[in-house]
């Protein structure tokens, strides 16, 4: 999906609230404001907002002075999700449907607030979570692809949720390859926040090449774009990597949630509840 | 007062909305958009934002290619509130304090969308306003003012409310110097503007020789200032005059409608009530 015009005013809230999360004085939050208005100057709105994001959030990164401006924050969601772990895996066994409860958990993974301090806090945080309506819920299909499927191509989003992403892939009972960024962006997953996570144990982590909060597929790797094709069957998790991936002409199952009223709008569907299936486009 | 962060963002909805009014095409808003962007990377957070404005407004009239492109708007606006003109009259005459109705008016005359279509529609508009709540309401330190005073420097603000300022204006029973802005800003008035409403025939009609939707003291012209200077008492409309002058060192009435939160915050005041009167520091 291409930029609408609400983005405009998102990419400043955005440019603003990291400013804010970083610490910034009022003087720095002004240069970032300034800086996102020379990012909106050049925007191309053909593209997906993810892809024009890159430059918002390099030139967060440069105005803070710092490469990797949520290396400690996603640290700590990896830490605190990691907590969660061994209760969300014993839920996930009790369960009746071990593979829905994953699929449960995986989506509201994409939702937490992984700031809030303690264990107990989180887990109240995955209860609420767990409330949210889905939408879409397209888990017969999933489950027939799943069947059929020799190996899963999975999409990695943000960091903490790659925990509950690890859950699930420990229920799929197959093969997996995980794809992070290909470099820092946002609070995205990249290799170091993957094995952090401890996926390596689970799944074999692959690079898309490219380092934006979505797969922009014409600027991945060819290794990661010959995966891509070749997947008998591929998983996406969160929005930015549906804003990126909901034209491609093959059938991807996508999890997360409608978190703003351009997606909501794309899909027709209500903001703020959750989607696990695939655009009807690519259902056919 | 300085420009507030969230200002950045209300530019750019600025932008967008007065490209739809201009009847911009998708394509047209992104230039909007991006024009905008390069406003905000060269904006001066210091200086109130009906200053930063001029640049926004500029590049809007140079993106649609129209040098005024409020013109017929405000024609129209002026005409609507014109049709009025007997009506309030006649209101004014009947009521008990001539004076405290024409203020009430003249608040309301900044409020009233003119777009609508009937003199009717246009007279429930009227009365919609008149319930507003004033969140200050200094009408005695007005008339003390007022009976002091030689002469009156009564600063003009949208086009449509001019014809309200005149009848406020035929109840000071002094003499007047009606201010216009230098040059079309918005929908702001200019000296052509105060003509159609007629205020020339109750009131000297001055040019600030600046073309801001506000009052830009230091850009405006040597003549003005020493209006601005020599006043005996000063009548400012609008929150655009207000935004420019509040942290002048000198007596003001204002009198407009808190319209944004930003306005809102610096007064500590409630969004959407009417102010008639002084800030504090002017007070003493």
């Amino acid at each position: 999906m291409k930029m609408h015009l609400d983005c405009a005013n998102c990419f400043l809230n955005q440019a603003i609230r990291t400013g804010r999360l970083l610490g910034c004085s009022d003087r720095c939050l002004w240069q970032m404001v300034k800086g996102c208005g020379q990012v909106l100057s050049q925007v191309n709105e053909d593209l997906p907002p993810p892809q024009n994001a890159v430059a918002l959030y390099d030139m967060i990164a440069e105005k803070a002075g710092i490469r990797d401006p949520f290396y400690k924050l996603k640290k700590e969601s990896t830490r605190h999700a990691l907590g969660l772990y061994p209760e969300l895996k014993r839920k996930i066994k009790d369960h009746m449907d071990a593979l829905e409860a994953a699929l449960r958990f995986a989506a509201c993974g994409n939702v937490i607030d992984y700031g809030v301090s303690s264990d107990f806090n989180l887990l109240k945080e995955v209860e609420k979570a767990l409330g949210t309506r889905f939408s879409v819920w397209e888990y017969n299909a999933f489950l027939k692809r799943l069947s059929k499927a020799g190996w899963i191509l999975y999409l990695g989003d943000n960091c903490g949720e790659t925990v509950f992403d690890r859950l699930l892939i420990e229920e799929l009972k197959k093969p997996v390859k995980y794809a992070v960024r290909g470099g820092p962006i946002i609070n995205d997953v990249t290799e170091e926040d993957a094995r952090d996570a401890g996926l390596h144990e689970v799944a074999e982590i692959v690079s898309t090449g490219y380092r934006a909060p979505g797969i922009v597929l014409k600027e991945c790797s060819d290794s990661f774009r010959e995966l891509f094709a070749s997947a008998p069957m591929i998983i996406s998790k969160g929005q930015g990597n549906f804003e990126t991936l909901s034209d491609e002409n093959r059938e991807i199952f996508f999890i997360f949630k409608i978190k703003c009223n351009v997606v909501s709008s794309f899909l027709d569907l209500p903001l703020n509840t959750m989607f696990l299936g695939r655009t009807k486009a690519q259902a056919g």
